[in-house]
């Protein structure tokens, strides 16, 4: 048996996120028929981050055990092969040891938010970006941001849904910077809770467009209360980009 | 009778091009559309730029008349409204006197060509880019480019289908550059002939790939021979970026 980890590209549009369920196609799923048709069995697979349905990602990161030792090129090349037409791909393919744990082993884990700040409709950033038609003023949101990062209980911005055992997370970093008439979050932690990012990412809107004054973003985490998050900004925005072991 | 100025942005993948055409539905079939479905009348569309199936715009240029003298925000807000859920949307109306034309009247049109260069398939940037395995030489991609640059014959680099009068045309700027797995092309002419675009990139890339010095690109210009043109790039990858009047 050999370990591989797999770093991970795909469009979430079309899945019902990352793990295996029910009710439609993920990318995990995916993953693993594509083995199938390569190896001939269904390996495991386990990734770093549980992405929602139309959550992106540039590098998401899994591992997955093969039982022939077979060089890293061609199992990239041949899982590629067998994923088309999905929108999948694996961008490098590198044999670890038995205890890397693409989920547990993560130091830290590197989020994206792309946001619009326009007033026409999207056309080829549809599903890729969140378009917000209220001028957003980024420096506050900046500066406002600055309040979450650190060790908190993140109940306010955390699912109702959210399995993790505590709300207690360090944020290691929430940036926010424009480009044009694109605004990207980048966030930073070792692990997160479920929509976290997108939690956090809503209530900065509404500080971009002056609602929340940056004291109230900072008092709604203090109240450790899901009731005062703002909305969750929609998961099409979101990247998981890189994962670092 | 007013005539206006659209900027207009689009996802070309599902049109048949920007000219209506009886195949199927164009983007000025969709403008046109709801151009109706605002004002009750069908007015004429002029673009800047007849781009083919697949092409996509970030500033493609039009002039259309409506009787009426409508604010300028109503007229873009109205369109985009009556556009959805087409992946077209109307940037920007401006008032015009009525001798400009959009197609005429324009000095410079500028293109993108983006090129993604890696062997993994394409996700997110599918439908948008063209992705090309081998690694291509940007540095020789550029220089080679150069030659194209100028009043030249491009023969060569035109459509079998090209119903332009005169095969001369004055290149402004080719520009090569890389960031990181991306390429990007820059074509900038006061008009460019059918397919030019794609046929120059296409010929760039067998440069890339080593396959043709550089003197080879030039000697397949001198030649003014449809046949000694490289394959032309496919439409994914193009856009119209800006019109300049």
């Amino acid at each position: 048996m050999r370990r591989y980890k797999l770093t991970i590209e795909y469009d979430g549009t079309q899945f019902v996120g990352w793990q295996m369920q029910e009710n439609g196609p993920s990318v995990a799923g995916a993953l693993v028929d594509a083995a199938e048709r390569f190896v001939g069995e269904r390996p495991a697979i386990t990734g770093a981050g549980r992405t929602d349905a139309g959550v992106h990602a540039f590098g998401q990161v899994a591992h997955m055990d093969l039982a022939k030792d077979w060089d890293t090129d061609t199992v990239r090349d041949a899982l590629n092969a067998q994923l088309r037409p999905n929108p999948v791909t694996v961008l490098s393919a590198e044999k670890v040891a038995d205890d890397f744990d693409a989920r547990f082993s993560a130091k830290a884990r590197h989020y994206l938010y792309r946001i619009v700040n326009r007033r026409p409709d999207l056309t080829l950033e549809r599903e890729r970006t969140w378009r917000v038609g209220k001028p957003l003023d980024v420096e506050a949101m900046h500066a406002a941001a600055q309040a979450l990062v650190g060790h908190h209980d993140f109940t306010t911005f955390r699912s109702a849904e959210c399995q993790a055992k505590s709300p207690l997370k360090t944020l290691d970093r929430l940036d926010v910077s424009r480009a044009g008439e694109e605004i990207d979050v980048r966030a930073s932690a070792r692990s997160f809770l479920h929509h976290q990012v997108r939690s956090m990412v809503g209530s900065l809107a509404l500080v971009g467009e002056g609602r929340w004054r940056a004291d109230e973003l900072a008092a709604a985490l203090a109240a450790k209360d899901r009731a005062r998050c703002g909305p969750v900004a929609p998961a099409c925005g979101l990247y998981l980009v890189r994962v670092d072991y």
